[in-house]
């Protein structure tokens, strides 16, 4: 190239980012001015919408699918695995299912009418501590196109605006979608702009979203570890972290043996591609053979691969070695790392030192050593004879989940409406002074 | 330069950065050891170490006035404005109300017993959400030493190891500090790395602090906003931001104007260097002329400079034109912005549009405008007829203060105890799989 065509191609891409940060502006600053609006409307209100948008997706649904198909063909033609094409595919079945999701979004108490505190200060101030809506939440994720309408409903029922970035391999489906909340928001008499898709699949729209800190007040990062990394670390708005789960079930000497075969077969095998799916598992010296004698052979015929430290391929010599990368990695498939332990201290600093803070479980008939276990593993969550596979929106009560937080502030764990929610504090005075 | 000289000076400078860096590093990681046995020690000992650290602050007064001396000598010689010399002093007054401090913060309840929430799910997992400290939190803040002893106790007491960065101007003073606290840690039994205060005065050592991801889970920057924004928009650790407080007074048409002029001169003249005073009044046409002609003399007498718009400058004369700046500056000084709207809608609007979401008052007797205000305007904290002064973490009973966040998630407001916590789920069940 000529240096008069590079000084072109250069200016042309300058205007080009110039152009794509003013669209993202743009949107993000609507969405606020939707989002200061929709924190006056009532829960009846919100509600009836998101029932609205239901019925409106059943009866859409010959247009989406159509969409979807146009997607999915696409895909097919870009080379996307058959994994990634079945996350991005809407069957008949998941379309029913997204809409059965917003009427049941719909259906949950008002997370804005929940009470807080409320008090008299010293100088006679009555403080009442309320919860609003946060503002407007930016949720970046990847292919499955059903995100689209669950964050929309979460955010919807809690008061939100959102704007939303989806994987360019599923726009036109999410861009289906998004068309339904938007024509149902003003049919509702509601600003479109509340609910808005980032149509743009340039990787500089993403970019732009991270600095709108003046529209935006969170960023909900979904995806693999690389993308939400990249994301915690350029973004301006401050970011809800989604990170990998690095899951620990711990059979402790005096566990029921029968119960935690149980358990770790079904944290490992149930659905391992997700993160609260089991990667590590400990196991007390005391127990190591008849345990692993029994729970090998079933991880083996359910085609799960062993790997483990030297005492565990002394007892399985199936197990291939486990390296030190082994524990810290989120497998996501169907491979376990296995480690013999002499104490339930011990592996509580195996898991505080190797997991990444979401799920871990003890199995045991111990109170002392539950307890213990319970207190001093820091994870979001802790579990005493129970599967991982429980930390969960929906198995926790919360009746939706936006995402499993991996951040320490805000919110840990399953993030639902209460986490869709910020406070203010309204006082009340007689003319106090100080 | 020759080039080699060149080369050398950059090798040497690279080094050097990596050496701070490998420093901030190593002291941060033994922070978070720290926590994880911090996490663990009861209210008893927590509190009784920050007894001790007062009694200590007492015995070694005459240690740590000459250690401030000296910063204060080297202050004044640097040319740092009387303002800034005085903050930095330590007289005895000073010393003491830091002992006295520590030993308020003892005496609080223990934020880590609070009770949360406790439910059985649908498949009998008992979940109980249990408040637990955040880990480390890193504290970066300018001038004032006495923030040494109240974040460090404020952390302790909460259960959270700390790590300062405080100003170079005040770097003797912090270190005598710190000294004292990590000497009571280590006679307490804990482990001194619990609170550390970074000695380095070079600006790395505040950046490296940003790239401790792993190590620290919180950021809390104070001081003037360039600070604050070059901290959160370059940070991969949570920041909980403390921005500027433009804060609003109302004065509405039904207005008590007597009471309205107490409360505008409280909110600007009480304190104006502070994020909680007043910078912009706004005043309903209704009334604008007899309570100007009260308000402005009152202010005048007290050395505030006014400005004001067309309306305002017809009315008071001696009032310069505000520019459209000036509604959105945050003075910090004996300054003070006046218009004349002609409805709460617009003073709602003009606080949602100019205001920084810290503290904003109306002065009325209608109890719909007061809810409406109360409501609509989105600030951290709201008040009716009281002066915006009030937003302090003494004031609202939450006995001390970390700073006031304008964050919008985790925190809102004054950061108390309970803002320095987070939480974990903590489930039980007997044998349950998904």
């Amino acid at each position: 190239m000529s240096t008069s065509a590079t000084a072109q191609s250069e200016e042309r891409t300058t205007d080009e980012s110039a152009r794509i940060e003013a669209d993202v502006r743009e949107l993000c600053r609507a969405a606020k001015a939707a989002a200061r609006r929709l924190a006056l409307v009532g829960d009846a209100e919100r509600s009836a919408l998101l029932r609205a948008i239901a019925a409106r997706i059943r009866q859409d649904q010959a247009r989406i699918r159509s969409e979807n198909e146009a997607d999915v063909a696409a895909g097919r033609h870009a080379g996307l695995t058959s994994a990634l094409l079945d996350r991005l595919t809407l069957t008949p079945t998941r379309i029913e299912a997204m809409a059965a999701g917003a009427e049941a979004v719909a259906a949950l108490p008002d997370p804005l009418r929940e009470p807080m505190n409320e008090w008299t200060t010293q100088r006679g101030l009555r403080i009442a501590q309320v919860r609003i809506p946060i503002g407007v939440v930016g949720m970046i994720y990847e292919s499955r196109p059903n995100v689209t309408i669950d964050v929309a409903a979460l955010c919807l029922k809690s008061g939100n605006a959102c704007v939303l970035k989806g994987g360019k391999e599923a726009l036109r489906s999410n861009a289906a979608l998004a068309d339904i909340v938007a024509a149902e928001l003003v049919a509702a008499g509601l600003p479109a702009a509340a609910v808005q898709l980032i149509r743009s699949t340039d990787r500089r729209a993403t970019e732009a979203m991270l600095r709108q800190e003046e529209s935006l007040d969170v960023i909900v990062p979904r995806g693999g570890p690389g993308l939400v990394r990249a994301i915690a670390e350029h973004s301006r708005v401050p970011v809800i972290r989604h990170y990998e789960g690095v899951c620990h079930t711990y059979v402790d000497a005096d566990a029921d043996l029968a119960m935690a075969a149980d358990i770790a077969v079904n944290a490992k095998c149930d659905r391992p591609g997700v993160c609260n799916a089991m990667e590590n598992l400990l196991v007390h010296s005391a127990v190591a053979r008849p345990f692993l004698d029994v729970l090998a052979p079933r991880l083996l015929e359910k085609g799960v691969e062993l790997r483990g430290d030297e005492r565990v391929r002394a007892l399985v010599p199936a197990a291939r070695i486990a390296s030190e990368e082994d524990w810290r990695t989120e497998y996501l498939d169907l491979i376990l790392a296995i480690k013999v332990v002499d104490s339930v201290e011990e592996a509580i600093d195996f898991i505080n030192t190797h997991g990444s803070g979401h799920s871990d479980a003890i199995v045991t008939r111990s109170r002392e050593n539950a307890d213990r276990f319970l207190r001093e593993v820091d994870s979001a969550a802790v579990y005493e004879n129970a599967s991982t596979r429980f930390t969960d929106g929906y198995e926790f009560g919360f009746g939706a989940e936006v995402g499993i937080s991996t951040n320490r502030i805000h919110a840990r764990g399953p993030m639902g409406l209460r986490e869709l929610t910020t406070y203010k504090y309204v006082v009340r005075g007689q003319g106090q002074t100080r």
